[in-house]
């Protein structure tokens, strides 16, 4: 984590702390009392880190959530706390939240109206199913804020999404969740993923976040909704080569984990409770319990006839998913921190 | 060889056609004759087809050359050939011509100004060295006319790019050529390679020409010129994953060719004589002779203390030329025909 921009989020959140009651003690700390306390933070994910899967925005959201609820901080006005962790990482604005949230550019120059906000909680839209295909949990070689810097700086062709493209498909985007209109939503869904990555290219030296295995899940899902007719799945890879996978509902997404498996087999001496983790009701509606079960999968239709390469254990693993809340205080027992030493247990 | 397009050069040529006295015989073919002649075409060319290596252009500029010299056909304006080989195969237009040429966009609907005009001839800048680095002779998935159609309709991005972006560069590069600027060449180069492949990448469904290999060629380069701080070496793609790598010299050349070897090794039983064809001079002047030379080479200054991967046989072979010259008629003796059969020989 770089120490400023953890020091960035601590100043910002103890400025605007208040006096604490702690409950079970009794213990005040007067909100005057914060600038002089220190502070130990202990951070434990069980995600990737680095791979391009936000890692950064899921921790400096927990952080900025966590500082805040302890030092029982307010904001001035609804978003605030998103501006701050945006200090630490950009898309951790958005991860404060919940359900569908969209980032809002803002016009000021020091970002104080460049904030995060939720579009619909995450019952809007429950049938969704998301499915992440980890292809590879290496650190990336180019960090997604140092990126972003210098595609600013080289792409021509950045500056034209930014003001001709995105904020057109935003509107078209909100649109499609309010409406759960998944064709569309998957087809502004594929086609922005891909622009992002058309601008990486298009930076000066170019910078490359897929790679073939990235290529091969795009495939999977162009091919099917080609021969479908109608979008059925849709993927978007965020500044890593992972792909982020949605299906409208239970049963598409039962089709789509199928082919993934197909296309995509685990190593011969896998343990499938380890590949794929998560949500097990899409595992079972699949009716897939053992390897030998993913190895009896018929051909998908739209690959019939096709001599594809079914590399075994390609990918690392895949997380089933849903949309989920935001940043929650836990109860003490789900705490994955050991309240005796204050470092990370298990 | 689609029918149509192949009709198109041959009626445009036709309609051109002018007297034709035969050398040897003294036979005489009135212009008016050609229309109702049949030609036997038999074409054989030594490199990878429907590679993404504008192996059409070069077929096309062929044909449309060799039938307006069969037919004596005579340009009503200069260029005038270039835009009937446009109809075969776009790119075919700057084939006809050695040395550097540009493709004029033009602006009317039918692409009658739309032809390609010789830059410098192939002394002009006789000290350039062109390495291809042929990653895969498969063909490609999406043939490069379809792609360009693909794109047109539906990259938010090309436009911008033919419109703004394009127009300029092409000022700069012809610029950069009369001065034998290397540094602005490499530049421009490689900047308009990635946003071409970006305008790929932003087509729906997105078009990949480049794989893994292609992107580990680029990274090459890349790193060694930022290494030095000033270009020693140029990439290009064109619609497939093979490198087209420039080196302003034959010294810059064999420390470029030295590069490639290291990192992209032969397969241990590899005929080294296959694997670098063309003009051997690089390779004289790099000492390589055998397979343990090229294993005996020093890790580049730029990749020591990296761990990088050293796939043997990940390329298929490379071909070391230099500017050339445009479509020419070969004596009798140079013939890939067997004047007997009339179908390619050996």
């Amino acid at each position: 984590m770089e120490s400023k921009r953890y020091k960035n989020c601590l100043q910002q959140i103890r400025s605007r702390a208040t006096d604490v009651v702690d409950e079970k003690t009794g213990l005040v700390v007067k909100k005057e009392s914060w600038k002089d306390l220190y502070v130990h933070v202990a951070s434990k994910n069980n995600f990737p880190t680095a791979a391009g899967l936000a890692s950064s925005a899921a921790g400096f959201a927990c952080l900025v959530y966590a500082l805040a609820h302890l030092m029982g901080a307010k904001e001035s006005y609804e978003g605030e706390f998103s501006t701050i962790a945006r200090l630490g990482s950009g898309s951790a604005c958005r991860s404060l939240y919940g359900g569908f949230v969209k980032w809002n550019m803002g016009k000021e120059d020091d970002g104080s109206d460049s904030i995060a906000t939720q579009i619909v909680k995450k019952d809007h839209w429950k049938d969704l199913v998301i499915i992440i295909a980890v292809v590879s949990s290496r650190q990336k070689e180019t960090s997604s804020t140092a990126g972003m810097q210098t595609s600013v700086k080289t792409s021509p062709l950045l500056q034209h999404r930014a003001q001709s493209v995105v904020p057109k498909r935003m509107v078209e985007m909100e649109e499609a969740i309010m409406k759960r209109d998944f064709a569309t939503f998957a087809k502004l869904t594929c086609a922005d993923s891909n622009q992002f990555h058309a601008t990486c290219l298009d930076t000066s030296p170019p910078i490359f976040y897929m790679n073939d295995t990235s290529r091969r899940l795009i495939g999977l899902v162009e091919k099917w909704n080609a021969s479908e007719g109608t979008p059925q799945a849709a993927y978007t890879f965020d500044a890593g080569p992972n792909a982020v996978l949605f299906a409208p509902d239970d049963k598409v997404a039962r089709s789509l984990l199928q082919r993934i498996l197909y296309l995509f087999p685990p190593a011969s001496d896998a343990d499938i409770s380890r590949y794929v983790v998560g949500d097990q009701s899409i595992m079972e509606l699949a009716g897939i319990k053992t390897i030998d079960d993913i190895e009896a999968l018929p051909t998908p239709s739209e690959w019939s006839g096709i001599d594809i390469p079914r590399t075994k254990g390609e990918l690392g693993y895949l997380i089933c998913s849903r949309p989920g809340q935001g940043a929650i205080v836990l109860e003490d027992s789900a705490a994955l921190l050991d309240d005796a030493t204050g470092f990370p247990g298990q």
